[in-house]
């Protein structure tokens, strides 16, 4: 269901984003002190729908100091489908809360910018970012929500 | 979750579709002999996509003789996000593999031509036609499946 | 997860049972004209408890007319643990309210009489008898509930 | 579904456990440097067995450095179906492999020793001690995943 590396510790690239949705512009490099999840998602992306989304959503909910969640609308396939437009109805009806930033197209290639530097799989993904800055953890499938909280509460601990 | 109504029984009011999706062009009255479950459906309505739309799937798959399973893409709401080539995409990602009828648009209100004949209060709703082409239930939101079952069963064993 | 058999379709074994629960004492035979789900379960069989005597408790308490649900507590190891006290225990907790017969235990095997009649290969099993006493299905692990209800509907409609 | 309490942080009261199964004799006071979670529990109550056993045995198999857990059967009610002898059964069917402690007995109550001094509500309940031996949360109920993997993982990450 899920892969889970945690080899590469580079810094986190910062990320390219051409709107956002629930929130003002987001940068990585003002976000230090704060371990970050980025969750990679497709709106018609069927285990991102029914189950990457509800745990990207309840991470938010949850209110956690210095435990930030920022969704990734990364589009690579079924661009038309997935516009803005149709996007923000996805986000009204899923009641999504999170800030969202729609990835930006990329001119080369169907693979838009930041989901292209991070290297991912495909969606769902999470990236974990830890206080200053470096990538902790890449997560591609469902995670496990005990396994996700244990990784994640041990870096908040190390603060 | 769901009603159910079971106490009007009218002769199943015949479909009115712009446009078919995995099936040539469908009518009721050519499906007499079968039981026939609508299933009223948008691609952005969370409890459809959650939980309604994998129970249809199954209908569908389980191959039952004389039960028909047909897909009805009612949009009332988010009428951009919803589009044909939008539905295709969703189509496409989740796997669909039964008969989906686009519900046709109407001119003068935001519901579409089929859902408004049979009065329904949203989606995801399930209608159920005896052989007959009676219609023996309305059910708004997401059914219990063992309980759809049983209902379903009592009519293929009255053949 | 789950096996049925349909192939053979003899009149229904009469139940050997040492002791009631939740009912007076029932006879198959006595129950011509409904279509009869016996149960058989044990109370530390995991798939048991977890999946399956939900769905039994579930056909019992839509009180669908002609249909009766029967469990039969059939031990056939750890018969210490699973002695009646322990099951009434166990009845209590989890707010089991069908009828459960305790299977005659056998003096010469480990597996109790009904049990052995019946030629069960394992717990959970569910037995479907039809209105004129006949075994219209064997059913060894946890069923889907669509095809069950689907099942038992059909042969609820035959009346 | 669950409670949780982190306001007082007495040192956590040692064990007093009749027997032990899957484990010799354990000491918290032999523990510390290691995160511990006490998981009370009885084998007849539905929501340990459906839905917080399950949460202890997945923490036992995440095999987390530093983090221990250990199951406590503190019998308070049907103390004759839940006796040494149905626990192993128990064990046995559903692959429980982390060590259990059974709760002493007490003579003047049917609360047995444990349970009373951490004076618990019911079952299940989980109990989290620091490397340091203090109490850090009492839960009652299921807890949630991925609440419980923050605040486990927040104290493994301070060590």
């Amino acid at each position: 269901m899920s892969s889970l590396s945690t080899d590469h510790n580079p810094l986190a690239f910062e990320l390219e984003i051409a709107d956002w949705v629930n929130s003002h512009p987001l940068k990585l490099s003002e976000l230090r002190g704060n371990v970050v999840v980025l969750y990679f998602f497709q709106m018609l992306c069927p285990a991102c729908v029914i189950y990457a989304t509800p745990i990207a959503k309840k991470i938010h909910e949850l209110k956690i100091p210095h435990l930030k969640l920022i969704g990734i609308h990364s589009v690579f396939e079924h661009h038309e489908a997935m516009s803005k437009k149709s996007l923000l109805a996805y986000i009204h009806e899923f009641r999504l809360n999170f800030a969202i930033g729609i990835d930006q197209p990329n001119e080369k290639s169907h693979i838009p910018k930041t989901m292209e530097k991070y290297g991912l799989q495909g969606t769902p993904s999470f990236i974990i970012i830890d206080p200053e800055g470096y990538i902790k953890a890449h997560l591609f499938g469902v995670p496990d929500e005990l396994s996700l909280g244990l990784f994640l509460g041990k870096w908040l601990g190390r603060e």
